[in-house]
């Protein structure tokens, strides 16, 4: 049943619906990661409830958001999203298969891509009985490739893309990221405690750029078992 | 002029020259994260002063660890060190280019390769006007690419390759990997203070491995300015 979440940052809210797909600390995390400058054109691939487009417009002075949607369901509780925090003119929800984006975006009309795909491949674990938990989690209606490839062609030179994924993948990332001209330029590994191991990383690539990465300093989520650190309570709560 | 250091492990010493090379952290670090089992054999490839073979011998139960070096000097002044600790059934040096190791190391014969390689090709920074600082700093006897195919050629099917190297080389030491299917399972990044740029990081590689990366916990330097981490004074000083 759906419910309307109060995203405790610049007064904005999201409907979700738990039985279907509801966003999680990556999505918080990679928004938090990701820069904007004034006039820019962004577009989030497998936006879900739009929570990323709906947080960046809090977060920048980008001109528009596009959020990509291959589920129909869920791309029309993410328009309700926009309708719902006014931002008709700055969010745009489009239902699309990203492999058949070309229909809807222009190659190099961006100037950030974001992405919060499914992390899981064959290799990994069982699929969810339900459809859409699946399709958010699973490769199973875009791979990473898809992802990389579509974003880079929609991004101008120079062009940022920002992506959360798991360290599992990393390796995949990277590799695939250059295939497409995205040059990892920075990175930031997410630990849930200190001593913990790596359970997200949060990447931005420049399309065309030279090759040199910074990994900027760890960033650690709790500082006791169910306190956030100062900087994630920042991130959450503004 | 030379010195002998103590390397405060396992009695061990080592000789080494300040005007050409001194081992850094890099090289104690590496030893750290890297895993032998009984009856390995080991090669280290740039080997230098000799410090990973001779760190590595004191760390596990290796049965032969190689030490290529291409300086002559330095070589000669490796297998003083080896004798010093009364190593040489353990330690070989053996002076030769890593792209002519094929004549002294055979395909598939190793377990394990270690490597701190010079970390800046071209597009960084200037080249020392000391030939030997410059070899181990700069890509000029070899390139990354060179050591990885080398160091994969020599280890059998399930090897392991341990690297450091810095973070901006990251993505090119991790596309150039997997060109020889040295596939990264394990990596650490290392922070100097908790609040700063990864400076280095520590990749474990096995050839023709399945992809599936671990990112350990984070490996912080100092906790205060001066002032090893417990973890960092045990690495250094048992």
């Amino acid at each position: 049943m759906e419910r309307i979440d109060d995203l405790e940052r610049d007064g904005l809210k999201i409907i979700q619906n738990p039985d279907k797909f509801c966003f999680g600390m990556d999505a918080v995390l990679l928004t938090g990661f990701a820069r904007v400058r004034q006039g820019e054109v962004l577009v989030d691939i497998g936006t879900g409830t739009g929570v990323i487009p709906i947080l960046m417009t809090g977060k920048g002075a980008g001109r528009m958001h596009y959020g990509l949607e291959i589920q129909e369901d869920m791309a029309e509780m993410a328009a309700r999203s926009v309708t719902l925090n006014g931002l008709d003119e700055r969010v745009k929800i489009i239902c699309c298969d990203v492999n058949q984006s070309d229909k809807v975006i222009e190659g190099q009309s961006a100037d950030v891509v974001t992405c919060n795909p499914p992390y899981m491949n064959d290799r990994h674990g069982l699929q969810n009985d339900n459809r859409s938990m699946a399709i958010s989690r699973h490769e199973i209606a875009c791979t990473l490739d898809d992802v990389l490839r579509e974003g880079a062609r929609m991004l101008k030179s120079g062009g940022r893309y920002y992506m959360v994924h798991r360290p599992y993948r990393m390796a995949d990332v990277i590799t695939s990221m250059r295939k497409y001209r995205l040059e990892p330029k920075r990175m930031r590994f997410v630990y849930p405690f200190e001593d913990k191991e790596a359970n997200m990383i949060l990447i931005e690539a420049a399309k065309d750029g030279n090759p040199f990465l910074k990994i900027e300093r760890p960033l650690i989520v709790y500082k006791s078992q169910g306190e956030y650190t100062e900087e994630v309570k920042q991130l959450y709560y503004g």
